[in-house]
């Protein structure tokens, strides 16, 4: 393995030790749980609705890079690739809790949808009035007619920007709920992989893509994805992941305006992402849709892995407000 | 290859379409030449001191990345690994000046220096005011006693922020020149390399790297490094650069604080960035030096390379206000 860790099994708390030394201004952990990490200072903010994610790690700047001024205010860091568990989740609901109650807005995968229930129902024990919404923008992993059982994928962040515009506002539970379920609901992604990735403490990757070959609609942990083709050229590859979307959407969303995502998944040069979004945006025009706003970087990642993310979101006038609100993700990149 | 393009020789026309693409609202390519990329509505805004980069490809989001408010105004295109032309880079002063001078900031590489010499001597027959500032923050690339010979690599976004303040706030050319001058000065860096890096022309790539290895102060593009050592913890890699960098500071950096940036190189999962930044506070703890603020993130890259730059820049309270007034780089993800 080629990379920069020590010990395999302590690159999740390395790693939050750096975040905490980087953005101790803004963040501390819980004296509970080293692995629940809060947005410092919520006591002396205005009562606001809370927002909480959280999941397996590998995915930075997901998610604790999107605690931040209009976004998460507290998020659950679990294992590589493993959910953390209800207890983390429950500290993380805590933690987020002004009185105003908290949403809890993370991705649709077992280990997380399990461990996040526990967490409510506890909690809710506790006198704290949570709800929780799933995003599940990831079309390859389930077929529409199963559209609950999908992932979340990349598209999770375009939840949090909007619910975390609505609770910044100071909107109730309900408003921040019913935006980010709308939000969910109007989001799909898909990814293409041209290179696996590697669980550290695994030491080998856990899943192959042949040299010459990429992989359709691969999952942000390596699930396996729709077909496994020649590797062609980008723009044949970014036409076919815009078709995918759009026929996924199904006609409801002709004529419609979009907010596009394009996320490299950890080992992507930002060159190719750009290349990718030109040719995105020319896919999409072809198809009578119009492009809002772009965002083009690595928002969702997977480890090392070689590949990309388009995410789309289906927009409405109250969706291109919000997502016009400003905030600050502290695990983006700013100078 | 495992990469998301097209033809290998039109990768940079392919990604400057993406980005103004993506980034239209904001800037334009020249109409001269398309290499070259303004600011949009320069004429319409107050008349500043004009702020000017380019060079080679591969660098993203250097340098048209670093187009936006309170950094760069126009920027030469080059080829992958590449020095733009003097054409290109006079074009790119043409578009930046508006009558108060105009900073040709870059990177000190043999070709850069060559044509944007030939570019500034132009200009100055145009009757145009221009002076230029190398950034030279890559100790490895020649001993102390021949600093001036140094390479720029990531360091130069420090120049270009404090720049960019000074010019934004009206400050005159000698003004400008001035803090860039001090901010280069002030700035060292260092890499270290655990894969390899492709040139999409090529095909394949240009050094190598054995596995259980790596190069410690390895270029930005490949260039050889001070040495080449088995594969340690992050830690130890961590204070072996912290204590180059400091050592070559000397003595007249102590009990200074420091600007902090950790860039990857192109291909390095933003954890073990975040990982390798938490080693490098305790390093500079533990050597009494105070981190003022840092940076993480893909701030200048190296195509596909694995591996990381560590940046300081040594501070005073000027360069902290500099660095804390706003600015927006286009090519930095945000949400």
């Amino acid at each position: 393995m080629q990379r920069l860790i020590n010990h395999p099994d302590e690159v999740v708390d390395d790693m939050l030790a750096g975040f905490l030394r980087v953005h101790g201004d803004a963040v501390q952990a819980s004296a509970a749980n080293p692995r629940v990490i809060f947005k410092k200072h919520l006591a002396d903010r205005p009562a606001r609705v809370g927002l909480v994610s959280g999941g397996g790690s590998g995915h930075e700047p997901a998610f604790v890079g999107y605690l931040g001024d209009g976004l998460l205010d507290a998020v659950a860091v679990g294992e590589v690739f493993s959910s953390p568990g209800p207890g983390a989740f429950q500290e993380a609901i805590r933690g987020a809790d002004r009185g105003n109650g908290v949403a809890c807005l993370f991705g649709n995968y077992a280990g997380d949808s399990m461990n996040m229930q526990m967490a409510v129902t506890r909690a809710a024990e506790e006198g704290r009035r949570v709800a929780i919404v799933k995003a599940r923008d990831d079309i390859a992993s389930a077929p529409k007619s199963e559209a609950q059982k999908r992932h979340g994928i990349a598209g999770g962040v375009l939840m949090w920007k909007t619910a975390g515009a609505v609770a910044k506002r100071g909107g109730t539970l309900d408003e921040v709920i019913a935006i980010a379920e709308k939000t969910a609901t109007r989001t799909r992604s898909v990814c293409v992989g041209l290179s696996p990735c590697t669980i550290p403490a695994v030491g080998k990757p856990n899943f192959t893509i042949d040299p010459g070959h990429y992989e359709f609609g691969i999952g942000h942990h390596g699930e396996a994805g729709q077909y496994v083709a020649s590797l062609v050229d980008a723009q044949s590859i970014a036409q076919a992941m815009v078709a995918a979307l759009l026929e996924d959407f199904g006609p409801q969303a002709a004529g419609g305006e979009f907010a596009v995502m394009v996320s490299g998944l950890g080992a992507t040069p930002l060159m190719e992402q750009y290349l990718m979004a030109g040719h995105i945006h020319d896919a999409l025009q072809e198809a009578g849709r119009a492009v809002w706003r772009s965002y083009v970087g690595d928002y969702v990642t997977s480890l090392d892995m070689n590949g990309l993310c388009l995410t789309l979101l289906q927009l409405d006038d109250d969706l291109k407000d919000l997502l016009s609100f400003p905030s600050s993700a502290l695990g983006l990149a700013s100078l």
